[in-house]
């Protein structure tokens, strides 16, 4: 068997060897953006920024598992396109939520709404990431499994750029080339074409953002990007609620406009809304969801669209990796490629697989190999291990069809050291790779009336492609990813080839 | 005449305007390394970041002006090597500094004991910034006069870079190519050639700093710049005093070899060393003058040598704009060119200009036109306008020698709005222009014989050109120019054309 451990990596370094190392990077890290803003420093003249969490070596990472990840990407894309353009298979898989969640029945009501009303554009343009982490619990060579898939707001993308840069520069190895979101926005910017309102010179691309953002510098860039562009795509970030209600406006035949702040000139149409902001339940005031109601159903272009939005609840995620389930998007040969990289998935149902995983949930002894997670949209609120038990008996029974339940991976024993806000680690670590895929599609003319025969029909894609990676690391005992509270860390891969011994 | 008065610039905007503007300038600077340390803040794994004072809009300046200050720039690198060859007539204009002043007598010290040892590196590498600003005091058009030249340190190159990058972003207006001193530093390492000392197989380039920086985003991507060009040139950042004497080492043939901070390899062998440390009195203990005495006497190439180093002291300046100073330098017609750039300037000595100057000085009607430099290296120190009688008193009579009387210059009167740390400015503003020069020479052989017959000798320059600018904005009412302090924010030009009606 191929596997990864056993190897002196990264190399032993005396502790002033280390100490230069996180200076340098420190530095590194201010001069290149690679910060977060402390939000709650800023008033009207300055805010105070720090580095963000990175790794201070590359992690090793397998080649093979790497580059089966970027190749798949496009099968992915071609997944969640198909399923984002089948709204009856969406509403059975999510109906349970829909009636009990808040923003799973927000978002379909909104869905509903615009359909009813009838959709003007047919174009949608995905902004993908899939996550992935190496899993050696399964005989045979160290595997890669996936850990979600993001349709919404997928972010890392600067962040992961500029951290393989530094590890660049650091050791001068490792070279990867990344596309970025841009090039996607553009693609789409330019698919829309002219203004269609007379007296309207210009179309732009609207990013619609969260308020006090600390992760300026993994989303300005895409604005920044956008303008650099030749011609320049003129591109402005609005915050969801009540600034979308105030700038934009929807003509008689729903061209979204987007009214510069403050300023007295003709406004722009908007060919393009870029979503980095409406994932959050409580973001759904009365606002929140007019503004997003507003969005769906105008004309512009949707990065993405609702049905694309709830294709990132966990329950799809589970809902694929039931038998068969893939074969309604995918070709036989894709869906066997991407049911490789699924990891053992339970509903939390009364099904009879729902019953089985219940037991194994409750059971203290079966339960150490998994993660109970809320099936809904994005990450957290994760409950691990021997803690689900617990967790369970404080949820109502009739509320546990709401989560699923996923076999942890187990990753190989894997050193580096880690700086951020929290401090300095060395030790083992684990490493989440995700892939980012590009796509622009044409709503299916079958959509709403198709029914639910579980025949494969090819969507409609116009670009379908990789959009660069991202690679974070965190230490082994903590459970949780985030960056922002400075556990996980950005990196880059360090790919080695493993002979394969089987 | 023309005149810059008169223009409403920038744009009348509103204050919703320009709080949305402050935002965006804050998150495109915190994205793109326009930042100050604070150096204060950092810890072992991590540091905080503001960003540094920047003018919202660029600042009119006239486009000739623009042009003669950048055309020139390479005049002025010839007129600054010849003095830095010019051993003699140095130490005639700093003679009664060398005597009492603690510095210029390190420096010359230094400097004496390297020629009596015999110089074994006979080239030298100057990055120097010419430093400018708008004068309308006299009769014609607004014109340009030199604040002050540097030889030493020249710092502000990377943010007057990024400064007309982010404006260029706000305002897609203006764009200037902006050449480096990473160019400097490859051309100067390219001509010290391969490693001299047996066994050394790499050379690098040594770059000499004060520790606790606040000004890395400035320096740092010099080094970076030289590790991403092709191939990677090593350069190293080592503080001056103890850590330079720890690191490096002379051989028996005088290559100043560099030993890598706690890593084992071979040495490297120094080809370019370039001082952004050892301006300061201060930093000239026992530790500080054993290591620019090491660096002097050695085979490396300085940026710059000690010469050229006093060569920024004030008195220089002024000693330059004595009737026909510059025929020694310079042909009749460059230096003609040059004197039109230069504002009145005093010896403050019982010359019989000097004594003129005196009464200037001391006279409360008169002084408010003059600022009371002293005849040092770098800025700071100033006395300005009516303060001048006052703080005469305070000096010894026979230590005003040591100062020299400048003409201010009556800059026109433009608007800006410039934010910093210190708050947001909205008013009448005073920019300077600064313009960099790169030079590399050869040692005349006829230095240190040469008599002072003030005949002009062309200096053997192997490269003569332009770096790059930096542009500087402050209020009005504010003497400093202190970008640390958050007085002086970085800014860009905006070229006027302005229509001679002579």
């Amino acid at each position: 068997m191929a596997r990864m451990s056993g190897i002196t990596y990264p190399p032993n370094l005396t502790e002033e060897l280390v100490t230069h190392l996180i200076t340098e990077v420190k530095d590194w890290q201010s001069t290149h953006g690679s910060l977060l803003k402390l939000v709650r420093t800023e008033n009207e003249h300055t805010v105070l920024c720090r580095p963000i969490g990175v790794s201070l070596f590359p992690s090793l990472f397998p080649k093979a598992c790497f580059e089966e990840a970027v190749q798949i990407q496009t099968i992915y894309n071609k997944l969640y396109v198909a399923i984002s353009e089948d709204a009856q298979w969406l509403f059975d898989v999510l109906q349970d939520l829909i009636k009990e969640d808040y923003l799973a029945s927000t978002l379909w009501k909104i869905h509903t709404r615009v359909d009813h009303e009838g959709t003007v554009q047919d174009l949608t343009l995905g902004i993908f990431r899939s996550d992935y982490m190496l899993d050696s619990s399964y005989e045979g060579p160290t595997s890669m499994k996936q850990v979600e898939f993001n349709t919404f707001s997928c972010a890392g993308g600067t962040h992961g750029n500029r951290t393989s840069e530094m590890h660049r520069h650091f050791q001068r190895s490792g070279v990867y080339d990344i596309e970025s979101s841009i090039e996607a926005l553009s693609a789409a910017h330019g698919a829309y074409g002219p203004p269609r309102g007379e007296d309207l010179i210009q179309t732009c691309i609207l990013i619609v953002v969260q308020p006090y953002n600390i992760n300026i510098c993994d989303e300005r860039p895409i604005e920044y990007g956008l303008w650099e562009s030749t011609p320049p795509i003129p591109a402005y970030r609005v915050c969801f609620g009540e600034e979308i209600l105030a700038s934009t406006s929807l003509t008689a035949s729903k061209q979204l406009l987007y009214h510069p702040q403050g300023r007295s000139s003709t406004p722009l149409e908007v060919s393009v809304v870029y979503m980095r902001a409406g994932y959050d339940a409580e973001e759904y005031d009365d606002y929140g969801y007019r503004s997003r109601f507003q969005l769906e159903q105008s004309q512009a272009i949707k990065c993405p669209s609702i049905l694309c939005h709830l294709a990132t609840f966990k329950k799809v995620q589970q809902a694929l990796a039931m038998p068969g389930a893939l074969l309604r998007f995918l070709p036989p040969d894709e869906a066997a490629r991407v049911a490789r990289t699924f990891a053992p998935l339970y509903p939390l149902d009364t099904s009879q697989l729902g019953l089985q995983a219940r037991e194994v949930a409750c059971d203290p002894g079966a339960v150490v190999d998994y993660v109970l997670k809320p099936s809904l949209e994005g990450g957290g609120h994760n409950v691990y291990r021997s803690d689900i038990p617990c967790a369970l008996e404080r949820i109502p029974k009739d509320s546990w069809h709401q989560y699923i339940l996923m076999r942890l991976m187990r990753p190989p024993p894997l050193q580096n050291i880690l700086m951020s806000h929290q401090g300095v680690y060395q030790g083992l670590v684990i490493s989440e790779l995700g892939i980012f895929g590009a796509c622009l599609w044409r709503r299916n003319s079958s959509v709403g009336s198709r029914e639910s025969k579980g025949l494969y029909n090819e969507p409609d894609l116009i670009m379908n492609r990789n959009a660069g990676w991202s690679f974070k690391t965190k230490r082994q005992d903590v459970n949780e990813m985030s960056v922002v509270k400075g556990y996980g860390c950005f990196d880059s891969p360090l790919l080695l080839d493993f002979a394969s011994s089987t």
